[in-house]
């Protein structure tokens, strides 16, 4: 029924793919790897294909979840980071290896229970709700996908590029201190639209759409519907009535921002 | 505005109460009690005023917490909660006490923030869905309050009532022993009325009401809506149309318990 080939660099090796034991299988790859490059610095890249729909578990893991088969998916995900993590100790690389575990959108809300959940967290995937885009992280400070190449940069030692704006901060003094996060805002983009920016516990929606519907619901908010995130995370309690002043902050943030972007050509046009 | 009276034993000591401190007082007279009765068997019942609406932490605890008064108010109970096991600990009495700490029911969710949140359940306060009746417990099978006095008779060597049924059950070979819970189902009342009822994972919702809204919308549902709470805590996807065997099966539940129920007088009708 998914037709999908199973790629080993330029070469299809299998097709279709037996997602049976995808999982399985790149964590054997990817263990495998670290333990060939382990000796000097190494950078490895491990997008598991589940949880996302069709879900599909190994023998091993079908039917050890109470969350039926989404749960058995994670669970094996999870068995998955934990013998990456493994292997970082068996060869006392873990004070030196960075490890993100991080993902690209919430759940897929249409797919019903296979799709995940947001938890307390307002609606899901391709939405600009809290439930389409925040992931939780070991602190309770504001960090972003973006930020991940200005902190790998620094270290590593790496320069960033000097001739374009990045919207990403260096995180190390987070991660090494505890200290502060840099990044105080965020933008909301669905393609290429700013749908809502954060400042501090502030978000506001100008427009927001629910997605995977029959029925597009797009809707454009004036004044720009506002939550306080940290007292309100579910995005149920509209403030923007009250916080006039805080909504012209944002406004000006976003002005700011809006002035800085260059559309480019998308990466993808040129094959 | 809140000319509530504090009584100690059958006497008003303070009118109106100053809520502000109240938190602290109750831990202050606690503590002064376990201390005093420690040395033979005692029970203590800590009914904290807050975390309910109108909300109020004293001077040390306010706007401690980003999640608002509420946070503050909730920092301030834990903290008590501290003070009472610290105390248990001091005076070496952790290993034969019975600590139970639980609540009356979920948010009340038109008090907005000041409510408190049900995280992912669905809705809250006065409601039969899993918001407005479920808290977190330190396993994963199902308890009730109800199951408070069989257990706790069994702990203490008391004997329950034989001249009526409980509906409760002893949960201390789960609380000893982490065994599976004796509990498999629950039967949801609101006021004198049955509104749903649960065995195993699956709960039927025979009628449903949303509680402190201007408008009541009472909804009786034929079939029942029926709902998977462990791939499904939040009540969204209704399986009554997959799982007829499960709605009979929870219906002669129902049946069984309907014959077993006598109404009695309420105990505040004599007052």
């Amino acid at each position: 029924m998914w037709n999908v080939p199973l790629m080993e660099n330029d070469s299809i090796i299998e097709r279709p793919a037996d997602q049976y034991t995808i999982t399985k299988r790149y964590t054997e790859k990817a263990v495998a790897f670290i333990e060939q490059h382990a000796p000097s610095p190494f950078f490895l890249y491990l997008p598991h294909s589940m949880v996302h729909t069709p879900l599909f578990a190994s023998a091993e893991f079908q039917g050890v979840n109470p969350r039926g088969t989404f749960g058995d998916v994670m669970a094996e995900v999870d068995w998955s980071v934990g013998q990456i993590l493994q292997t970082l100790e068996d060869l006392q690389l873990t004070e030196n290896t960075l490890v993100v575990f991080t993902s690209d959108n919430g759940p897929w809300l249409s797919m019903q229970q296979d799709g995940g959940s947001a938890g307390l967290l307002r609606d899901g995937k391709g939405t600009t709700w809290e439930g389409g885009m925040r992931v939780p992280g070991p602190i309770s400070g504001m960090g972003s996908t973006l930020d991940l190449l200005p902190t790998i940069a620094a270290l590593t030692g790496a320069v960033v590029p000097t001739d374009r704006i990045l919207d990403g901060y260096d995180l190390t003094p987070v991660l090494r201190e505890r200290s502060a996060s840099p990044r105080d805002h965020f933008f909301f983009y669905r393609q290429r639209e700013l749908y809502a920016a954060r400042q501090g516990p502030y978000k506001a929606h100008y427009r927001t759409e629910t997605c995977y519907v029959p029925e597009t619901n797009r809707r454009e908010h004036t004044p720009p519907l506002l939550y306080q995130l940290e007292q309100d995370p579910s995005e149920k309690y509209d403030r923007s009535a009250e916080q006039p002043e805080v909504l012209a902050a944002i406004q000006a943030l976003v002005t700011a921002h809006a002035a800085t972007v260059r559309e480019r050509p998308a990466e993808m046009e040129k094959y």
